[in-house]
C-alpha cells in the first residue's frame, strides 16, 4: 500500500516496476537522434489505414501489444489498461485498444497522459487492485495537425516557438515483478494557469506546471536534484525547457546540467526543421518506453524523474479567448 | 486494502463513503420528474456565460463547490480530483475545476464518467492513496449538440432513438468518514463492440457493455439481481434499456423490476419530447448525485447497483465508418 510523503507524493510500498516496454515512432522520428533506439518505426506513417485517426489507433495497438509480448503476457491476463490520447474523445485508445479485451479506464491528460497512466497504473499495482497495468498513449503527427491546427495539404506556415507533433506510441506493463525498471514515487500534478494564450508556444503555458510537480516532489521527498541523474520532462521543447530552468532556478534548485526534455531530444532542431522541438503524447510517450528504458536498463541512468506535460486545452477554448492551463505528472524510477 | 473478488470486481475494506454530492441541472431537467430534487437547477442555461463551453464548465465548478460546501470541507484538504466530460479535450472539466487547486486526473469515459471518476476515487480513497477524493462530471445540450450532431440554430429533426443531452452535473466527495452512502465494491467495465454504427441510437449501442458489466459482478460477487433493491444505468434511455433486459435474460438474470435508467428517470417522455431519453455525462452525474442519492440516505433505497454506460465515439470515427464501441463501469452501493 502506496505510503504517503509530504502532501502530493505517494511512495510506493511493493517493488512496482515496468515489466517490459515498447516505444513505435514514425520516419521522421525514425531519423532523428534516438531512432535507433525505437521498438518499430514504419516507413509510410500510414501504417496502411485508410485514415490518420486510423494510423494512429495502430501506433497504439502494435505497441501495447509488443510490450505485452516482450513480457509473454497475454491480453487476458492484464488487470486493468490505462491509455488515452489528444484527439477527440480519445479514440486513437478505445480503437487501437478495442480488441485487447483489458479492462479500460480511459485518460485525459493530454501530454502528459504517458506518467499519467504509469503513475494511476502504480498505484493500482501497489495496493494490491490489480497485478497488473498496461499504460498506453500515441500521437499522430498528421491527426493532430487537421485537429488542432490546419489539415496538412494547406502547407501553412509554423511559428518559430511551435512544437512538431511526434507521430508514435508508448506502451508499458507495470507489475510488482520487480523485473525491469523499479518505479519507487509519483506526484500528481495541479492545474496550473498563467494565462499563456499563445497556442504556438505550448512549452511556456506547460512549463509552470512542470516546476510546481518538481518542486513538490523534491520538497514532499526531501531530495535535491543532484540525487537524481536526470529530470526528463515531455514534452516543453527548447522554449519550454529554459523557461523551467528559469523557473526552478526561482524556487531554490538548479536542475540546468540535469534537464532533458523528450521534445528535445526525439528531433535534430538544425536537420529536421522542427522549430521549438516535438510534442504530443506519443513524444515522451516513445521516447521514454524505448530510448529512455533501454539506457535504464542498460546502468547507463541509474535513478531519474519522468515529468511528463500537459496543455489541457482544444481549439474551441483557444478560440474563446481563453488561456491554456497545464499540467505536469512525476513518476520517480530507479534501476 | 481493496479486495480482489473473481476477475474484476473490487471490495472495498474500509468504509468508503459519499460524504456529500450535488447534483445541479438546466431549465428543462427542472420541469422533468425529478426535478425537485436536484440541488440547483438554472432558468437560464447560459449560466451567464458567453459560450456553451463556459456554462458547461460553470456547471461543473457549481456541482463540485457545492458537494464540498455540503460537506464542510475545503479544496485544498481534498486529495485528487477525478472528472471528464464529452468536450473535446475534456474542456468542461479542465476549465470548470482549475480555480480549486486539487491534485487533478482527467477521466474520459464519455457517459460512463460519473461512475469511472467514483470508482477510481473509491480505490484510491480505500487504499490510502489519499483521504478525499473528489468525482466530477457534466453535460450541456447545446454544447454537445454543435459539437456531435448540428448547431441547434440549424433546427435539425431528430430521429426517434435519439437521446437528449441533459444540461447538468453531478458531483461526489469521497472519503474514509462512513458517513453518507458506502461504496461497497467496483466493477471496471471492458470495451464491447457489437459493430453498432447508428450515432442515433446509443442505447443500442452501450446495452452490450452494461449486461456485460453487471454479469461480472454478479458472477464475481456471487450475488443475484434480487439483493438490490435497485439495477441504476445510465443512460441507456428506453430503447437500450429495453435490449439490456434482454441480453441479462439471455445470461440468466432477470432484471426486469429491479431496473431503472437515469435517461429514462430524468424527463417526462409523453410531456417533454424527449424521443428515447436523456443521455451526456450530467445525465447520470446530475440524477445519481441528487435525486439517488436522497433516496439512499432517505432509507427509500438500501442497496442498488450504479453502472454508467459510455458511447467511446466520436464525429470523426462516426465519419470514417467505425462501430460505437460502448464500456460500463459499476459501483455497489449500500446505506
Amino acid at each position: 500500500m502506496a505510503q504517503r510523503v509530504g502532501k502530493r507524493t505517494l511512495r510506493m510500498d511493493t517493488p512496482v516496476s515496468i515489466r517490459s516496454s515498447a516505444g513505435v515512432a514514425g520516419h521522421k522520428e525514425a531519423e532523428g537522434p534516438v531512432g535507433a533506439d525505437f521498438d518499430v518505426t514504419y516507413t509510410d506513417d500510414t501504417l496502411g489505414k485508410p485514415s490518420w485517426e486510423k494510423s494512429e489507433s495502430a501506433l497504439q495497438y502494435d505497441a501495447a501489444t509488443l510490450a505485452l509480448a516482450k513480457a509473454g503476457v497475454s491480453p487476458e491476463d492484464v488487470g486493468v489498461m490505462l491509455a488515452g490520447d489528444l484527439l477527440n474523445q480519445c479514440i486513437g485508445s478505445t480503437f487501437g485498444l478495442r480488441s485487447l479485451g483489458i479492462p479500460f479506464l480511459g485518460q485525459f491528460g493530454a501530454c502528459s497522459t504517458m506518467a499519467q497512466t504509469m503513475l494511476l497504473g502504480a498505484l493500482l499495482v501497489d495496493t494490491g487492485c490489480t497485478d497488473s497495468a498496461l499504460a498506453v498513449t500515441s500521437s499522430h503527427f498528421c491527426s493532430a495537425e487537421r485537429q488542432f491546427r490546419l489539415p496538412i495539404e494547406y502547407g501553412g506556415q509554423r511559428a518559430p516557438t511551435a512544437q512538431w507533433t511526434v507521430t508514435g506510441a508508448g506502451a508499458a506493463l507495470i507489475d510488482r515483478s520487480g523485473c525491469g525498471c523499479l518505479i519507487k514515487s509519483v506526484t500528481i500534478g495541479k492545474i496550473c494557469d498563467l494565462q499563456i494564450q499563445d497556442v504556438n508556444n505550448m512549452g511556456a503555458a506547460m512549463a509552470p506546471a512542470a516546476a510546481d510537480t518538481i518542486t513538490a516532489f523534491l520538497r514532499d521527498s526531501g531530495s535535491s536534484p543532484r540525487d537524481f541523474d536526470m529530470i526528463l520532462t515531455g514534452d516543453l521543447g527548447f522554449i519550454g525547457s529554459d523557461l523551467l530552468i528559469d523557473l526552478m532556478r526561482q524556487e531554490g534548485f538548479d536542475i540546468s546540467d540535469l534537464h532533458a526534455d523528450c521534445g528535445k531530444i526525439i528531433f535534430d532542431r538544425e536537420r529536421q526543421d522542427v522549430h521549438a522541438g516535438g510534442s504530443g503524447c506519443g513524444c515522451c510517450g516513445s521516447v521514454f518506453c524505448s530510448h529512455i528504458m533501454k539506457r535504464l536498463r542498460s546502468g547507463e541512468l541509474k535513478r531519474i524523474l519522468f515529468v511528463a506535460t500537459g496543455a489541457l486545452m482544444s481549439p474551441t477554448s483557444s478560440q474563446q479567448g481563453e488561456s491554456i492551463p497545464g499540467i505536469a505528472h512525476l513518476i520517480e524510477l530507479s534501476c
